[in-house]
């Protein structure tokens, strides 16, 4: 028997203020949608939406830029002041060459500009950072659901990535509640006996660029989806941080 | 109103003896699990079915290694038989350490041991290459069901890639066929009229990775998924060599 899993973007979803319960808007847009939240329901969520619930959007106009900004200004040809809110958000400066910024922010994540973010914020010098603890959001989310709902349902966080040695950007997952990120097959058998040594897959970003798919970005707004039908491993105690890797054990150490 | 995708995978689909006709072979499996092909669908095959109906198959007992293949061997700690079938499908070497052997393969990707896998293969002793133009083998495959089928499909084939900065592997596209691999969002406004600079979805990338979540590893033998319902633009003369990026244009160069 084949097996079906159902991705569905939930393109009622409305512009997100500072203060709005993401939990009850994406329950709103469900039943405005007639879409029946299940049992095991995977439900993605743009980082914006919920950076934006959360108050994480800077102004430039409030920033005065340090030193370093100016400095690092200098080298990568940015404006000082959006460098400084990168910095607040940075762990490790990484690499700054000509238009290029890229930390390990404070989550964890290597990343151009600290996954600081300009589309779909409102104000022409208005930035947006990640969720202070992506972690906690998607927990927070994930409780308010199973609380007006009764369903368990999982809950991933998204945001965009530029990645090494390929062209244009996926989707990864930055925060996590409810589900293992992996589905892990290290010491299992293959087809033909044969013990697999390496295989770890990182489904929770399958899930996330999966639901991109009908998510998209620019002017369509639908930064919320639910992945319907899909086995994932339950984990209360799941973190988005599990999917990062130290620069000691990356296998892509100095080759890049 | 909701956008909803599905993701079918193909749990019928046999295993695959060289000179098997994959097209022919997808067709009777969606036959027999009653899944009707669309215009637009979208097939996901993973390469090791493909490369196994090319005979991309090697076995070690057949391979004298080079002497810079019994180098390598000794610093890698690999079978120098291994490391010899890896350098014939290599084009450059990337990273040769402790247990780590990256290359950049012959048609462009930056992988472990060239994308030459064991899982999944018949025999102790036996390899499975990529195929020898993954582009080509998916413009046969597309070519073979719309003769038979007269349903324009696009054919994806994909691979297993750990990733920098990531724990666990994902899938990644391979070969193309029928649709362009980007959605790109650049110079279009968001929904605040914002210009988009960066933003150039990899949908391709994002389709495997979806795909894989019903196809799995391991001893699931699901090579084999359709996505249906996904608005994707067509595009005759496609190759996956466009989601490679060049090490001096790659943006993370120099930053792990």
């Amino acid at each position: 028997m084949s097996r079906t899993t159902t991705i569905i973007g939930l393109d009622s979803f409305p512009i997100v203020k500072e203060g709005d319960n993401i939990a009850k808007l994406i329950l709103a847009a469900l039943n405005k949608e007639n879409v029946t939240l299940d049992e095991g329901d995977i439900v993605v969520v743009a980082h914006k939406v919920v950076s934006k619930s959360e108050g994480r959007t800077v102004d430039l106009k409030d920033i005065k830029p340090s030193k370093r900004a100016q400095e690092i200004a200098k080298v990568t040809l940015k404006d000082p002041r959006l460098v400084e809110i990168v910095l607040r958000e940075t762990r490790r400066t990484v690499k700054a060459t000509t238009e290029i910024f890229i930390v390990e922010n404070k989550q964890g994540h290597v990343c151009i500009n600290a996954a600081v973010d300009k589309s779909n914020v409102e104000g022409a010098d208005k930035y947006l950072l990640l969720p202070e603890d992506p972690d906690r959001s998607a927990r927070q989310i994930r409780s308010e659901i199973i609380k007006l709902t009764r369903k368990k349902v999982a809950v991933l966080i998204s945001d965009t990535y530029s990645r090494p040695f390929r062209t244009g950007q996926v989707e990864f997952t930055v925060g996590i509640a409810g589900m293992n990120p992996f589905k892990d097959y290290r010491g299992k058998k293959d087809l033909f006996n044969y013990e697999l040594k390496v295989k770890n897959t990182a489904v929770a970003d399958e899930i996330t660029s999966a639901a991109e798919l009908v998510m998209g970005q620019g002017d369509e707004g639908t930064p919320v989806a639910i992945v319907k039908n899909l086995q994932v491993q339950t984990q209360e105690e799941a973190s988005a941080k599990d999917l990062l890797i130290s620069r000691n054990e990356d296998l892509f150490k100095d080759a890049l």
